[in-house]
């Protein structure tokens, strides 16, 4: 009987040991997820992409960003847009996605006016929006992330005088009704024409996006100026058709090319020379620090002052330059998707 | 007997129980751990803030950011600067914090030049680091986080046009050698040359940052232009030196006073009409998102591409732009201190 009792009690201390260890670091693990829990959210809390023609190439790696984040976070991310560049289309997308209150929304605006009320209405309902790649500055959106577009024409300029030899005739086809491209255009005249006194922009055409169309426009401009030795396409379709038509004309390696963008035809042309140097954007950047600021307003992980909305302080930083770099031959196969 | 085997098969069956119970948390909590984790680091992880005139107001709610984003992602922070304006002793000090090896450093360079070779012989070492307030961009620092100054310059010339009613003599005190006060100033100019023709800038000074100096600074232009009736000062000491001589001079409330900057100085005469408006930048934003670069870098949360070297394509966003807000007797009090 005595002998009983020892089991017993021997059996009860082994439990009570294992029930306090187990326990006590049940109790450990949940100080250290308060002490050290990092930033993170809930898997049922999601942010949505919202953009136009969202079956291209440029966008997947906005995308991959925007994921990548969430996965940093422990949040979900949803991906919608209008299959068209179609700005009724957008805003109808954008309109249905507000209406089911997600955490937070990241907006490419298909032009600065067309989604300004619906944006608005979404910031006015708490709920968080920023912009990436292309902005509604008239809109209530905290904060822009992308490409300083004018930045990205200095550079171009640059890298052209490079290839020039610091003299000749450039031209530059673009889409003159778009902001981005506006800028693009106007950084690399501004910087042509303080920098670089030899080199003379001799025409700047409209492209219209579209690979015939600029091709044509190119190979117009060749027959007129049989000293052309520089072309700026400031779009990715662009510089494709331009580098067909300086091709066709025989007119390579003399003629110059610098496209925009990393999508798949721009880059073959640069690994075969056709395309001297295009310029790539930060796009995994624009997705990846759009969630993040989101996450932030949603959380409100932001300076704390007396009256926000009377004090007019930015409650994220206002605008994020994503970055842009001259992809060459040197370089060029670090772009292709993997 | 029976009886007893019983017993005992019922106290083991619930000991399996629990441990089974017990284990299986465990199990599910480092799945969680794993899954829902978050961003964070080790409390062992330390960054390091560097500057200059350590010892003044401006820095105090850059620190907060940089201290609340370390409380965000649990790792750890030192703040360590020159206490003087002196460009040798702020690059001793970084050399000493280099030597340390920290897991990142936020510099505010005291200029363009002086700590060059210092910051890129960090990057080389594979320290991280990041520009906030005032940059350094022939370093090889991987982004500068601060204020658009020439977009300061320009809010501040909207807000004096709307002060002056759209016409009249203004003046310009300044810091010329400092590249940040180049900016404000160029953007002020800029936008009254375009948009308000009937407003001349008839003076831009050298106030040397002092309150006396720009105070003499302004007597001077009261007296020789009568007619004066705005002046812009491009930093705090300046704002509060021409706030006294206005004062004094008895041209209260004719002539309108901006200033730059949110220390208790200035926000004072803003509170009491002595300043008319005074631009606030966003400090906090600097320190907060400096560490959250930092804290990206170190663990290598950026765009994966083949070769990132060869890329050369930018890790973390280039630029942020903290903001800019226009301190009116309105929303003065949001600006306190608290």
């Amino acid at each position: 009987m005595k002998k009983l009792l020892m089991v017993y009690a021997v059996l009860i201390a082994t439990f009570m040991l294992f029930l306090y260890v187990y326990a006590f670091r049940e109790d450990t693990n949940r100080t250290e997820d308060a002490m050290y829990g990092g930033l993170h959210g809930d898997i049922g809390e999601k942010y949505v992409m919202v953009n136009f023609q969202s079956g291209i190439d440029y966008w997947k790696s906005c995308l991959k960003g925007f994921e990548d984040a969430s996965a940093s976070l422990n949040v979900s991310v949803e991906y919608r847009g209008a299959t068209q560049y179609d700005a009724n289309e957008e805003r109808t997308v954008l309109e249905q996605v507000i209406a089911k209150k997600p955490a937070g929304i990241a907006v490419s605006a298909i032009n600065p006016d067309a989604l300004v009320v619906s944006i608005n209405k979404a910031v006015e309902a708490g709920i968080p929006v920023v912009l990436f790649d292309s902005g509604a500055p008239k809109s209530k959106a905290y904060s822009f992330l992308g490409t300083d577009n004018y930045n990205a024409g200095v550079k171009a300029a640059n890298q052209m005088a490079e290839l020039m030899g610091g003299s000749g005739k450039a031209a530059v086809i673009t889409l003159p009704g778009q902001l981005n491209h506006q800028e693009r255009t106007r950084g690399f005249q501004d910087t042509i024409r303080t920098l670089y006194p030899d080199i003379q922009v001799i025409a700047v055409e409209d492209g219209k996006g579209d690979q015939l169309v600029s091709g044509s426009v190119a190979k117009r401009l060749l027959g007129e100026y049989p000293d052309l030795t520089g072309i700026f396409a400031t779009e990715a379709n662009g510089g494709v058709g331009v580098g067909n038509a300086v091709k066709e004309a025989g007119r390579l390696p003399k003629v110059k090319i610098i496209g925009f963008d990393t999508d798949k035809g721009t880059l073959d042309m640069v690994k075969s020379g056709i395309i001297s140097a295009t310029l790539a954007q930060g796009t995994w950047n624009m997705g990846y620090w759009s969630l993040m600021q989101l996450f932030h307003l949603k959380h409100g992980i932001v300076q704390q002052v007396a009256d926000w909305q009377g004090s007019g302080m930015p409650l994220v930083p206002t605008y994020v330059d994503t970055g842009i770099t001259v992809v060459t031959r040197q370089n060029v196969d670090s772009y292709y998707a993997k």
